[in-house]
C-alpha cells in the first residue's frame, strides 16, 4: 500500500466522530468530500474477518448530502438521474447514478426521500452541490439547495441486526433494505436506514446535529460491545468481493453512465424529462465501446497496491486499465475492476495487466466473479 | 502540526511531477481537487527563509483548470462572478472570487483568458466544474467546459525572473505582472504567466501534455541549480505574511462575497449580468454582519497548528472564529485569518483565542498587519 502523510488543517473538515476514531487507533485516512475519511485502523484482512464475522461502527460523515426541498425538488431531481425517481417512495433510498447531458458520471449517490418535496443525495467524492446548483439556478426551479448538517454512522456486519435491536426495540428488524424510519439515539434525532456501503448487512444513521456525534458513537459502542463491536471503515476486500465501484477510482466524470454496469438501476425511458436522455438513446444505438468489468488474478500472492491505474493489454496491446484490487480470501485471487474495451469484456477472456512493469495473467469475469 | 497518514490509491489523481516530488524528499500532502498536493518538503521556518532569498518549484498540478470556450463564454463567466470580465484581455489572468445568487463564495480562482471566447479558470479546491456545468445546462448556454490536461507548475521566489531569463531568454523578464505569453520549454508548449501563491514574485507554468511532466521539471532544476533552487510548496507562514487567504479554510460556500475582504476585485456595477447582483445589492443596504480578518497574536512563542478553526471572544462573548495561524519571523508574532462579527472588525480591537483550551491575547490589524 502506498501512503504517505496527511496534513490536518481547518481546510479538511473535522467528523463529527472524529475524537472517538483517534482514540480507537486510527491507522490512515483518504479524503473525500473535503473532509476525512477514515480508511484503516488494522490490516485489510483482520478487518475484513471481522466485518464478515461480527459488527463494525464506520465514521462514514464524509458521506455528505445535499438536501433539495421545495415544490420542484422533484422534478429537479427526476432531471439529474436516468434512474425514476416518481417510484420511489417517502421513506425509501435508492441508488441513483448522476449524469449530465453527456452521460457523463457526476456522482453514484443512494437518494433518500424524506418527504413528497424533500431528498438527500447522499454522495460519492464529488461537489454534487455545486452541480444542483447550478442546474436549479439556469432552470430557475423554486427550490432550496445546501448541505445540511447531517452525518452518517455505519453500523455493518452479520451482528448488526442484534445490536440495533438491543439499542432500539425488535422492530428495528423490520426495516425492510433500503427504506428507512425517523426515531431517536441518545436522545438525537437520526434518520435510520437499511443500508450501507458492504455485502454484510446493517445500517446507516443519519446525525443531524454535529454536537451529539460522540454521544451517538458511543450510544453504539455500548450496545456493540456485547456483540464484539469494533471500529472499522469501508473495507477494500470485502467491497472488491461484493462488487461495490468506488467513484473517482472506478469511474469519474470521464465516464459514461452506460460504461459504468449500472443498467439495472436506470430506467431509460422513464416518463420524467432528464439531462442524460439523449445521450443514452445515441448510445443504446450505437452500443458502448467499452465497460467497467470484473477482472480476476489468480497470482501466488496478494498484488501490491495501486498508485495509479494499471495498464491492461490483450495480445500486447492495450485494452484498457484496472482501478482496484485487493487480495481475496474468498476467491483466493486478486480482484480487480478495470475499465475494458467492449471487445475483450466478455466473461473468460484472458488479458495481462502491467503491475508496475511485472506482467500478470488475468481473465474478465462476471459481476459474480464467475 | 496536526498529520496522519493518508493512503495514496488511484482516487486520489497523481499529478504530473509527483515522482520527482518524492525523489525529492516530500514530507507531507494535503489533498485538492481530488489530487494531491505537496504540503513541506522541510519544517515550515526553513522552507520560508529559502522562498524569501532564492527560488522554489512548487507542484500545484492541484490547482485544476476548468476551461470554458465557444461563442457564449464570455457570457457564462460574466455570470459566474462580479468581477468585470470584460476588461480582461487576451493574455491576461485576474483574480475573480466566483458567487452564486446569494452571494455564496463558490471558489476563488485566477481566470486566464486564453482567446476572445475561451477561458481557463484555474480553480482553488472546489469543484467549479460541476456547478459551472451545472449553470451551461439550465441555461442553454452555447459553450464547452471541461477539465483539460494542464498542470501548473510554479516557480516562486526573488530569483525566479533570474532562473527563467536563463531558461527562455530575458525577453521573459517584460512578461507583466498577472499577464501570460504562450511558449515552449523543454519542447513542450506552456502558458507562461507572472503569477503564483506567494508574495516573492515569480512564474505559473501551465503545462499541457502530463506526459511532458517530468521533462518540464527537469528543465526548470536545471536552469535553477545556479539559482540554489529547492523543491517547495505553498508556504503557510509567507502567505499569511502576504495576506493570501486560502478558499476551504479561511472561506467557503458558507460564506458571502463581501464578507471576506475580495471588494478590490468586485466591481458590483458591471455592465454584464451576473448572479449574485441582487444578494450584493441587498447586503451593502444592509451591511455586512461579519467579516474576514486580520488577527495578530503576540505570544512569546509559535502556537500549534489548528485542526479545526478557534473561537474568538470578547469579552467572554463568542465574536468569530479563527481559521490559519502560523509564527511570522517578519513581524516576530502569531498571524491568523478570522471570520469575526463587524462589530470587533475595527483595527486595534482586542480579542481572546481559544487555543485548544487556552486564551491567547490577540489584536486585529489591517490587511497589511499594521
Amino acid at each position: 500500500m502506498h501512503s504517505t502523510e496527511l496534513v490536518l488543517s481547518p481546510r479538511l473538515r473535522k467528523t463529527a466522530f472524529e475524537d472517538r476514531v483517534f482514540e480507537l487507533g486510527i491507522q490512515s485516512f483518504t479524503v473525500y468530500n473535503h473532509m476525512t475519511l477514515p480508511v484503516a485502523f488494522s490490516s485489510n484482512p483482520d478487518a475484513y474477518q471481522h466485518l464478515c464475522e461480527h459488527v463494525q461502527v464506520w465514521d462514514v460523515a464524509a458521506e455528505r448530502q445535499v438536501e433539495v426541498v421545495g415544490p420542484d425538488a422533484l422534478q429537479l431531481v427526476e432531471l439529474i438521474t436516468p434512474r425514476d425517481m416518481s417510484a420511489c417512495s417517502v421513506g425509501q433510498c435508492v441508488y441513483a447514478p448522476l449524469a449530465d447531458q453527456d452521460g457523463l458520471v457526476i456522482n453514484d449517490p443512494l437518494i433518500l426521500r424524506l418527504a413528497e418535496d424533500r431528498f438527500w443525495i447522499s454522495i460519492a467524492d464529488s461537489d454534487v452541490l455545486l452541480w444542483v446548483k447550478g442546474v436549479a439556478y439556469g432552470r430557475g426551479f423554486n427550490v432550496k439547495v445546501f448541505e445540511p448538517d447531517v452525518s452518517p454512522l455505519a453500523v455493518q456486519g452479520p451482528k448488526a441486526d442484534d445490536l440495533m435491536a438491543d439499542l432500539l426495540g425488535e422492530s428495528v428488524r423490520d426495516i425492510r433494505f433500503f427504506r428507512f424510519i425517523e426515531t431517536e439515539i441518545a436522545g438525537t434525532a437520526v434518520v435510520l436506514a437499511r443500508s450501507g456501503w458492504s455485502g454484510q448487512g446493517g445500517y446507516e444513521i443519519y446525525l443531524q446535529n454535529s454536537a451529539d456525534g460522540l454521544a451517538l458513537w458511543d450510544a453504539v459502542w455500548q450496545a456493540g460491545e456485547a456483540h464484539n463491536i469494533k471500529a472499522g471503515a469501508p473495507n477494500l476486500i470485502e467491497r472488491l468481493e461484493t462488487g461495490l465501484k468506488s467513484y473517482g477510482s472506478d469511474m469519474s466524470f470521464d465516464d459514461h453512465v452506460l460504461e459504468c454496469g449500472f443498467e439495472q438501476y436506470l430506467h431509460p425511458d422513464k416518463p420524467a424529462e432528464y439531462m442524460a436522455r439523449e445521450s443514452i438513446a445515441r448510445m443504446q444505438k450505437t452500443g458502448v465501446k467499452r465497460r467497467l468489468c470484473h477482472l480476476m488474478a489468480e497470482a501466488d500472492a496478494p498484488l501490491p497496491g495501486l498508485r495509479e491505474r494499471w495498464e491492461v493489454s490483450h495480445n500486447g496491446n492495450s485494452v484498457g486499465q484496472a482501478s482496484s484490487c485487493a487480495w481475496s480470501p474468498k476467491y483466493n485471487a486478486n480482484l480487480m475492476f478495470a475499465m475494458l474495451g467492449i471487445e475483450v469484456s466478455e466473461p473468460g477472456t484472458r488479458l495481462t495487466v502491467n503491475v508496475a512493469g511485472t506482467p500478470v495473467d488475468a481473465v474478465v469475469r462476471n459481476d459474480r466473479w464467475k
